[in-house]
C-alpha cells in the first residue's frame, strides 16, 4: 500500500520534520565543520542511519536524505576533496538509500534537498547555477524521493532558479529561505520572498536555519502577511536553529563570534522547543521541524507538544514522561519536586558562565553575492590569506 | 595477542576514558531521565553500540559497559519496571557483550562499573549493600571484563564496601567518588577520601560526575595532597561533567535548578575540554575521561589535546582540524578569519539568553544517607507526595 | 552686560544642559519617589542650590528651575499635600530664585519647564489642560526666566497645547517629548512628532527622559528625518536617562520592573556619556544634556568630550584628568596601568550580580490617555486598590 | 549638656555610621580620583558641609571629619600638590570644623580617622610611620573630636602601630581593616587580626571598605570567632562598600578592572543595604555604616531597617515611605502595584548591559608591602612608567 503523500498529510494535519544532520554528526565525529559536506553517507553509513532512526523514533514524519551542500561545486571548494574522492552523485545516491531504508521502518516519507551554491555567490549567473541544481535533482528523481526541498537560500533570486529546476520533476516542492524578518541579503522583504517562492511554484514555503525559533516565526508571520495580501495559500514550513540568537544581525548565526565551535550555551532546551512548536502551530505552520542544533530530543519535544493534534505519540516518548514527570522516579526528594510542568515552563536557566556576556556582537562585513571577497575557489585558504582576513576583521 | 592491561597502560602513558552514556542516550531517546537505568542494552543494542563506536572513534582507550545504576534494587525503585521486565543480570550481560564487540574493533579494554545504591541511602547496612554489589560483579567477572570501576559514590564508607567486593575478583580496581573539594556527604575531607580508597585497595582513585572540570580537578588536587602525605601512589583518574557548575554546593549538579532538563546553556565547549585535559595531565592524572554531558566530540578534544603525549591521533580527528583550522574551507571570509587557536582560546561565549542569570541558587536541603526523607521505596511517587515535596521546597 | 540668549548660543556652538534633579535629590533625601514633586525648593533650598552649583561647576550652560511636575493638579494628586502646604506658585517662584542665584555665579541662563498633566491623562480636555500650563508659565515670566521648556510629554497633542501656551510669552521655547523611535503613545510617529513641535512654534525640539542615550539618539535621528523632509530647521535637543534601557518597550523605563528603586545596575558610566555626547554632536544636536540619573559627573563628561567644540573647560575638570589620567597618582601600580583612554573605552563592566539577568521584561499594560484605569484622583491609593493592581499585574 | 559618648551609645543600642566621602564627592566634582585626598575641606567647604548634612539627615549618629588619606606623605605622593598648597594640618583642621558644625545641628558625634600610609608600603619602618600618624592625631585632639578611628589598613602590623598612637590621646579608639574573610595581605587570618586589634587597645573593631556587604560580614563573623575564642568583647563595626564584589580576590575592589571609573553597575540598591543592616545587627555589629559608594539614601536604608531597634526615625524618611510605599502616589497603575515589600525584596534587577559579563577577572599581581614595585615616590608617573606597567599587566 503506497504511503500518503506530503501534500495530503499537510492538508489533513501536521507534519513533524527531522532535525539537523551536519551539527549532530560533526559532534559524533562524521562531518567536518568548515566544508560541512555529507560524504559520511559513503564513509560512515551506519552513523548516518542511526541518526535517521533516532529522528524517526522521535516522531519525524519525513527523512531528509543527507545531501546538504552536496553540489559538485561545493564538494571541491577551497580544498575539499569529497568531489574527487566520491563524486556528488555517489554521495547523493547513498543518502537516498539510507533515508529510504529507515523511512520504511516506519511510515515516513523521504525528500531530497538542494541549497545555495558557491557558483551563485561567485556571481556566475543563472545557467551555471541551474546546471548545478539539475545534476542533484536528477539523482533524487532517479532514487524516487517523495518530494523535493529547496532550502538554505539567502537570495530569493537563486531560490527562484532552484524552484524552477525542481518543478521540472513533477514532484511536490517545498522551499525555505535562511532569512529572518528583515528580508533577504539583497534587501527583498521577507513578505515578498514568501510571495515569490509561492509564485515560482513552491507548494510549501517558509524559513529554515540561521535564526532561533522566535526569530524564524517572526519571519514566517511576515511571509504570511505577504501571502495573505496576495491571496496565495501555500503550506507553511519552519525549521529554525536550536540555538538562541537574539543578537544576530540579518545574516544570521554564522556571523556570531561563537559560530560554529562555541555555540553550546545557546542550545535550546526541550521546553524552548515545545514553546516553539505550539507557537508555530498557532500561526498556521503545518510542517514543523528543525535545522542545525536540533537533536532527536528536540524533535521529540515537537511530537509531544503536538501529540493531540497529531493523534499519536512517538516511540521515544516511552522514555520521556511529559514535562519532567519521569523525575517522580528520582532518588532525591528535591528532584522529585521538579516533576511538574510549571517548574520547567518558568525556569530561567543559568549559564554557569559568570565571566561571559549574554549577548555577542556579530561580525558585520556587509557583503553579499557579487562582492569580490565572496568569490569562491578550489584551493585551500593560505596563511597569508588568513592573516589578511584577520586584519580586515579587526578594522571593522 | 592479548591486549595490554589497564595498569600497564597507565604506567606507560595516558589513558583516555569514554564519555557519559545516560545523558547522551537520553537525548537520543533510549534512556529515561529520572530512573536513569540502562535497560537500553537489551531494548536498543544498536543505539548503545553506536555510541560506543563514536567514543572509540574519538580516541577512548576503554569501553565502559553501560551498566550504570543497574543494581537490582535501583531497577525496581519507585515504579521502575526494568528489573521485572529484564532483570539486572540480563541488562549487565548485554552491556558487556556490546562493549566487548566494539572494544575489539580497536585496541580498547572493557570495564564494568558499580555505583551507590538505594539500599545504602535507606540505611540498610553493609551486608545488604555488598550483596547488591556482589551480584553485579559476578556478571562482570563471568563476562571477562578487563577491570572494575566503583564510581559515583557520595559516601566513602559505601565506597570502601564496594572496593572490598571488587577486590575479591582479583581484577584491577578503579574508584571515583562524585564529590568536589569539600569532601563527602558525611563531611569526610576529600583528601581523606582519596587515602581511604587507596588503602581499601583501589589501584586507581579519583573523582567523577557532579561537578564541572575545574571543580573536579580542584578535588583531585586535594586527594593528591592527602595521598602524598600518606606516601600512597595510586594512579589518578578524573571524569567530570561536561557542564559548567561554579554555583554548585557540595552535593553537586543534581541540586542545581536546571537539573536534568535545562542544563543546555552550561554545556562545555571543546575548548573548555582541551583546557581540562591539559590541566588534568599537568596535575598528574593519567586516566582522563568524562561523565554526564561528555559527547564524542568532548572525548575527541581530550585525545587531540594530548596527541603528543599519546603518540597517536584518533580517527575522528580526520573530520576535525585542530583549533578550528577546518574553517579555512568555509564559504564566508569572516568565518575563515576564525581558523586559529587564539581566537577560540580567548572567546567568551554569549548565552543568547539575556533574561537568564549566569548562576543559579541550588537546592540545599542538607540531608543525606540516614535521613528519613531519603528512604527509597518501590512504589511510584504519588501526587500527594509531590505536592508535599513542593511545599517543603518552597519553604527552604 | 546682558547674557547671550539661548538661540544665539545654539547658533554659535553647543549648549551643555544640566542633569536630573528628581532622582539626584531623591537619593540625597529631599524628594519623594512616587509623587516626584519639587517642594524641596521651599523645604530645603540649600540642598537644591548645591545641586545647581555642582551642575554649573560641571559645565552646564543652563540652570533649569526645579519645577518638575509642579502643576497644581499634580501637587494634590493621590494624597500629595504639597499644594495645600505650599501652593504651586510658591514652589515655582522659589525654584526660579535659586536657579537665578546660581546662574549668576557663572554665565548660565535659566529656564522654566512644564510637563504632562494628570488632567490630560484623565481626559479633561484642552481648556482645562492649558489653564494648568498658563498658571505655571505666568510664574516663569514674572520671574524673568530666559526661555521656556515643554518637556516630558508622551502625547504630541498635549505637547502642542503646551507650546501654544508658552508662545504667548514671547520667550524662546524648547520642547522635548519622552518618546523613543517608535512614536508617541497614541501611535504618532517620532518623525511626525518632531514636525508638529516645530510647526507649533518650538525653536528647539527633541527628546528627554524615558530611554537610554542610544535609544534617545535613535529617536532624534527619526525626528531629523521628518524635519528635513518638511524643510524645517529647529535646533535639536537631547536629554536622555543616565540608565541603560535596551529592554524597554515604547513606554520607557517606568515600565521596567526596576523602576524606580532598583535601577542602580543600569547607571551609565562617564565613558558611556562621553560616547553619547560625541554621537549627539555628530547627529547635529546642539543642546546636549541629561535627565533622570544624570549626576554632576555625567554632565562633566559631556563638557569634557566637547571641550574643543566649546572652546573651554569646566571647573570640575580640575578634579578630573581626562580618560582616567588621574590614576597616574594612584598608590597601586596595576591601577596606574589603567590611566589611559583605550582601557576605559573598551572595558565591558561586570555587574557583580551573577544571580541577575542582563535584561528585564517590562510591564506592558498597553493603556494610555483616555483609559479608565489612568483616571487620576486626589485620594491616596488604598490597600484594596493596591491588591487589585497586583492581581491585574500578575494576570498580564 | 554634653552629648552621650560613643561607647555609651554602643552599649545602649546601635550607632548608624555615615557614608563614603571620596566617591560621592568625586562624582560631585570636588575630589580627584587617583590621589583621593580631601583638600576639598579647604577648597569647597560648602560641598563637604552639604554631604555631611545629608548623612545627618539620613540618620547618621556620627560625622567623620573628611580627612581620608590626609597624611603628609600621601598629600605629596606621585605629584600631588595638596601638601604644598595647603598642608595636611590645614586640611585636617578644616575637616574637623565642618564636621563639628553639622554634628551640632543634630545630636551627632565627630571623629577623626587615620589610614594606611605610603611610608609603610615603601617599607620605611615603625618610627617613620608612627610619626606620620602622630601629626594627624594631634590635629584631631586639638580640635576636640569625640573619638578616633584607625581605618583602611591592609596589614595588621601597621594597624597596631596606628592604634598605639591613638591610645596616647586617651580618646575611645575604633579600628577597621580593609580585609575580607581571607586575612590581611601578609596572610594573618581575619580572626587573628580581630584579636590583635582588640589586644592593641581598640574599643571597637571591625572591617571597612574593599568588599561588598556580604563579604565584609563574612569577615566580621571570622573576627567574632577569634574574639570569642580569646574571651575578648570589643564592640563590632562594619563599613562595607556599596558595590557588589563577589569576584574580588583578597585585595578587594581596587583590583577589579572596573575600579574606579566603571563601578556603576555594581552599586547596591537601598534594598541590598536594608538586608545588610539586618544581617549586621543579627551578627552583633553595633556600629553599622558604609564606606565608598554609600550615598545618603544608603545610610537612610540602614536607619529605616533598624528604626525599631533605634527607637527613632531619621529626617530623610519624611521623603521615603518604607519599602516603596510612596509609589501609591504614582500616576501609572502598574507602578502603584510595586508599592509593597515583597516586590522589592525579591526583585532581581537587570543590568541593561547584555554585552557585559556578571563578573570580572581581577588583577592579581600578588605583591604587597615590601615589594619593590610598591615603593612610593613624589614625582608624577611618567609615560614610560605607564607603558612598562601595561606590559607587566598583559603578561600576568
Amino acid at each position: 500500500m503506497p504511503k500518503k503523500g506530503i501534500l495530503e498529510r499537510l492538508r489533513d494535519g501536521v507534519v513533524v520534520g527531522d532535525g539537523g544532520f551536519v551539527f549532530a554528526l560533526e559532534k559524533r565525529g562524521y562531518v567536518k565543520a568548515g566544508p560541512w559536506t555529507p560524504e559520511a553517507t559513503v564513509e560512515n553509513p551506519d552513523g548516518v542511519r542511526q541518526l535517521h532512526r533516532e529522528f524517526l523514533n522521535a516522531g519525524a514524519d519525513v527523512m531528509q536524505a543527507f545531501t546538504f551542500y552536496a553540489s559538485d561545486d561545493k564538494l571541491e571548494n577551497r580544498g575539499n576533496k569529497a568531489q574527487s574522492q566520491y563524486t556528488g552523485e555517489k554521495i547523493n545516491k547513498a543518502a537516498c538509500d539510507i533515508a529510504r531504508q529507515v523511512a520504511n521502518e516506519g511510515d515516513a516519507l523521504i525528500l531530497g534537498g538542494i541549497s545555495q551554491t558557491p557558483t551563485y555567490l561567485s556571481g556566475d549567473g543563472k545557467a551555471a547555477v541551474q546546471e548545478i541544481f539539475r545534476k542533484q535533482v536528477k539523482v533524487f528523481v532517479d532514487n524516487k524521493v517523495d518530494f523535493l526541498l529547496c532550502e538554505y537560500f539567502e537570495h530569493i533570486e537563486e531560490m527562484e532558479w532552484a524552484i524552477s529546476v525542481c518543478k521540472e520533476s513533477g514532484l511536490p516542492v517545498a522551499s525555505t529561505m535562511c532569512i529572518g524578518p528583515e528580508g533577504d541579503l539583497h534587501n527583498i522583504s521577507t513578505a515578498e520572498c514568501g510571495v515569490r517562492m509561492a509564485k515560482a511554484g513552491a507548494d510549501i514555503v517558509g524559513i529554515n536555519c540561521h535564526f532561533d525559533p522566535p526569530t524564524v516565526l517572526e519571519g514566517i508571520r511576515e511571509m504570511k502577511k505577504g501571502l495573505d495580501a496576495a491571496g496565495l495559500k501555500p503550506f507553511l514550513m519552519s525549521q529554525p536553529l536550536a540555538f538562541m540568537t537574539p543578537d544576530c544581525n540579518k545574516q544570521g548565526f554564522i556571523d556570531l563570534p561563537e559560530f560554529p565551535f562555541a555555540l553550546e550555551s545557546r542550545i535550546c532546551t526541550r521546553w524552548d522547543i515545545q514553546k516553539y512548536a505550539r507557537e508555530a502551530y498557532e500561526i498556521g505552520v503545518r510542517y514543523i521541524g528543525g535545522c542545525c542544533g536540533f537533536e532527536p530530543y528536540h524533535i521529540r519535544a515537537i511530537s509531544e507538544e503536538l501529540e493531540k493534534e497529531r493523534g499519536k505519540s512517538c516511540n521515544a516518548s516511552e522514555k520521556h514522561d511529559k514535562w519532567g514527570e519521569g523525575l517522580r522516579l528520582h532518588t532525591k526528594p528535591w528532584v522529585r519536586a521538579r516533576a511538574r510542568k510549571d517548574y520547567w515552563e518558568n525556569l530561567k536557566p543559568g549559564s554557569g558562565r559568570p565571566l561571559c556576556p549574554s549577548m555577542s556582537e556579530p561580525d558585520a562585513w556587509g557583503v553579499t553575492a557579487g562582492d569580490d571577497i565572496l568569490k569562491q575557489k578550489k584551493d585551500v585558504t593560505t596563511d597569508t590569506e588568513i592573516n589578511q582576513l584577520i586584519t580586515n576583521r579587526n578594522r571593522k
